[in-house]
C-alpha cells in the first residue's frame, strides 16, 4: 500500500496519543493529515491547522485514505464509516457499540467498496483478540471463548472481593481512580461487554448475533453477603463474558453473567482493570489471553497495530462467517445459579427448575438450583435490583 | 490457493493426530497423499498405501504442494525442508532446533522459492506466539518478550516447588507422566528453550540470534535450599527465557536463567507442564499468552492452524527482519544474580562485581549481588553443576 494519509475522528486521550506516536515513528509509513473534532476552541497539543470541525474535510479529501473513527457517539461514526466506505478509504475504529450493533452492514459495506475495517480496539483493548480468532482459531476446533471483557466492572468486582466494599462505595472509587465514567450503566449493567461478546461470536463461530439476544444481568445488584458467600467457598465473583457453541447442534449459548469463580482458576487471577480472555479449543485445550482492557494506551496500541496491519492490505477476512449459515443463540438448556436476596416476601423459587440449595436468615437469603436459560431473558428477573442473579461455575 | 496435498514426514503422536483430524474435516480443504517414515513394518492406524519410506515418494510428487515435517533429527529434517522449497512446495514444521540454527538459510531460500515456512508449533505449541509476535506487536514498540517456553522443566519446578522434591526425584516424576524424555538434557539444561528464545527474537525484533549466543543455564543443579529460600521471600523458581531490547543502543539481552519470581506476578501462576510468555510494549503495557506448549494435541493445534493458514496463503513476512540490521546481543549491564552452593571451598565471589548479601551455614551457602552480564557467558559457572545461579527478578 502507498503511504497512509490517515483523517483522524475525535482528539481525546486516545487520539492524542497515536498522533505522538506517528510523529515520533516514521517507519509506521503513516501521518494524521487532518483531525475533525467538535470544538475548535478548545486548546490542543497539535498544530491548529490539522483541525477542522468538518467531517468533509476528511472525507471529501481523496489524499486521505484511512479515517481512524475514535468518537463517541455512534449515530455520527456509523455516518463517518460509511461515507467513508464509499470513498474507498480504509476505516479503524474502537467503537464497539457501533460495531456490535451494525456488524453485518459494515462487513458487507467494506466487501462491497474493497476497503479494510479493523476494529482490534473496540475489544479488550490492547489484547488482541479478534486478530486471534481471525487468523489462528480454526472455527471447527473452537469451543468456547469466556472471559473478563470489561475493565470497569472488574476493578469494582475486585474492591469488592478483596476490600469487602458495597457495590455503590467500590463505583465511587472506580469513578475517582478513572475507572468508570460519571454514567456507568453502559458497563455495569453489562452493555458493554454484551456489544464485546457479539464481536468476538462472529469472528469465533462466524455467527451474526444481535446484541439484545445476549442473556445479560449486570453487577449492580450483587452485595457484600455474595461476597461474604464467596469467600468462604473459595470463590471470587467476576463478570464473565461467555460465548459456548454446541457443534452437534449448531447452537450458541452468549452470555454476559456474574460468576462465582474458584479462585484457583486462570480467570480469577484477572483483576482491577485488567481483561482476559480464555479461548477453548479441542485440539490445544485452553489459550488464555491477558491485558489491559482499556485506557490511553492500550487503546491506542490497538488502533495503531491496526494502522500498521493497514501497510500490508490486512483486512479480516470473516472466513467463517462466510462459510456458515446463521447460528441459533441460546435456545435451550440449564444453568446452574445463585440467587441472593433480602426481601423474603420475593418468589424467588418460581425461577428455578430445580432447587437445590436454600439459606435463610433474617438479613439475607440464598437460593441455589437450575434455571432454564429462557427464563434468564426474563426482565423481571434481570432488571430487578433486589436480586443478586450468579452463576455457579 | 487450491487444495492442499500433504506430504507428512513421520507419524508420531502429533503425525496421528493430524492425520485423524484432516480425515474428519474436509473443511480443511486438506489431505493427506503420503505418509514418509522410517519403519514400514510398525503397525500404523491409517491405510498402509500412504505409506512409504522414501523421501521422494513425497518430494519427487508434483501434486504434494505442502510438506508437514514433524521428524526429530534436525539434519534429515533440513534437508527435507531445503529440497521441498527447491520443488516449490510450502513446509510446516515444528522444528524449533532446526528453525534457530538454520532460520536465515531457510527463511531467504523461502522467499526466493516464493513458498510459504510456517513454524508455529515450534515455540510453546498451541500458543500463538509467532503469529502474535509477527502480526500484531509493531517492533517498535516492543520492549521485551519473557515467560516459560519449555513445559518439561516447568513441570519439574512446580514439583520441586510444591512437593519440596529434589530434581532428581521430580525429573524421575516428569519422566514417568510422560513430561520429560529418557534423555532430558535438551530440556533441562534450556537448550530447547534457548531455540525457541532465539526464534522468538527474530520474530519480536527481527533481530537474527545465534542459538550459542543466548546467556543459559538449565535447572540441574537447583537444591531444595533455593526452593526453601524462595519459599521463604515470596518467590518461586522458574526457568525463564528473556529477550529484552534497548531501543537507545539496539542492544538485546537474550537469557534463558533461572529466575526468583514473586508469586504474586503473573509468570508465577504458570504451572506443570503449561507455558506463558509476556509481550512488554511501550504502548499496551504488558500481554500475556498462555496455554499447553507442548503435546500431542497442541502440537497438533498449530500445526493445524498453519495449514489452515495455508489455504489464504499466509506467510511470515518478517517485515521486521527486513527493515533492520543485525542486532548486538548480550552486551552489557549487570544482573542481580543469586547462587547457592555447599562446598564452601568454591569461590564463589569471584564471579560478582558486588556482593550484596551472604548467607553461610554448614550445610548450604548463598551470596546475592551484581554480576556482569559478560560473566555468565562463562562455562565455568554456567556448566558447574555445584552452583545454583538464580536470577532475582
Amino acid at each position: 500500500m502507498k503511504k497512509l494519509n490517515i483523517g483522524l475522528f475525535g482528539f481525546g486521550v486516545v487520539g492524542e496519543g497515536i498522533y505522538k506516536v506517528l510523529e515520533e515513528k516514521p517507519q509506521l509509513n503513516a501521518t494524521i493529515k487532518k483531525i475533525v473534532i467538535k470544538d475548535l476552541s478548545k486548546p490542543r497539543n497539535a498544530p491548529s491547522e490539522l483541525f477542522s470541525d468538518n467531517a468533509d474535510d476528511i472525507l471529501e479529501d481523496d489524499e486521505i485514505n484511512v479515517v481512524v473513527e475514535l468518537i463517541s457517539e455512534s449515530d455520527a461514526a456509523h455516518a463517518i464509516i460509511v461515507k467513508a466506505f464509499d470513498k474507498g478509504k480504509h476505516v479503524v475504529s474502537a467503537n464497539k457499540k457501533l460495531i456490535a450493533e451494525h456488524h453485518k452492514e459494515l462487513l458487507e459495506l467494506q466487501y462491497k467498496n474493497n476497503v479494510s475495517f479493523l476494529y482490534e480496539a473496540s475489544v479488550c483493548g490492547s489484547v488482541p483478540i479478534i486478530r486471534n480468532l481471525e487468523e489462528y482459531f480454526d472455527n471447527d476446533l473452537l469451543n468456547y471463548v469466556s472471559g473478563i471483557v470489561n475493565g470497569t466492572t472488574n476493578y469494582i468486582l475486585t474492591k469488592m472481593a478483596k476490600e469487602n466494599e458495597s457495590y455503590q462505595d467500590a463505583l465511587k472509587a472506580a469513578q475517582d481512580s478513572g475507572f468508570a465514567e460519571a454514567d456507568p450503566t453502559a458497563d455495569v449493567e453489562g452493555f458493554d461487554a454484551a456489544s464485546k461478546l457479539a464481536i468476538i461470536t462472529l469472528h469465533a463461530y462466524g455467527k451474526k448475533i444481535d446484541v439484545k439476544d445476549v442473556i445479560r444481568k449486570g453487577i449492580m445488584s450483587l452485595q457484600v453477603q455474595d461476597f461474604k458467600y464467596a469467600k468462604e467457598k473459595g470463590y471470587t465473583i467476576k463478570l464473565i463474558a461467555n460465548s459456548t457453541i454446541n457443534h452437534q447442534t449448531g447452537e450458541i449459548n452468549s452470555t454476559v453473567l456474574p460468576t462465582f469463580v474458584k479462585l484457583n482458576k486462570t480467570i480469577a487471577l484477572v483483576n482491577n482493570e485488567y481483561n482476559g480472555v480464555l479461548i477453548g479449543s479441542s485440539l490445544s485445550d485452553e489459550q488464555f489471553l491477558y491485558g489491559k482492557g482499556a485506557g490511553r494506551f492500550p487503546t491506542s496500541s490497538a488502533v495503531l497495530s491496526d494502522i500498521s496491519a493497514l501497510n500490508y492490505d490486512y483486512k479480516y477476512s470473516i472466513r467463517k462467517y462466510d462459510e456458515k449459515e446463521e447460528g441459533v443463540f441460546n435456545q435451550s438448556g440449564q444453568l446452574k445459579v445463585y440467587i441472593g436476596f433480602k426481601d423474603k416476601n420475593l418468589d424467588v423459587v418460581s425461577y428455578f427448575d430445580e432447587v437445590e440449595e436454600r439459606y435463610e436468615s433474617p438479613d439475607y437469603s440464598h437460593i441455589i438450583g437450575k434455571i432454564d436459560i429462557n427464563t434468564l431473558k426474563n426482565k423481571e428477573l434481570i432488571e430487578n435490583p433486589n436480586l443478586s442473579l450468579i452463576v455457579l461455575d
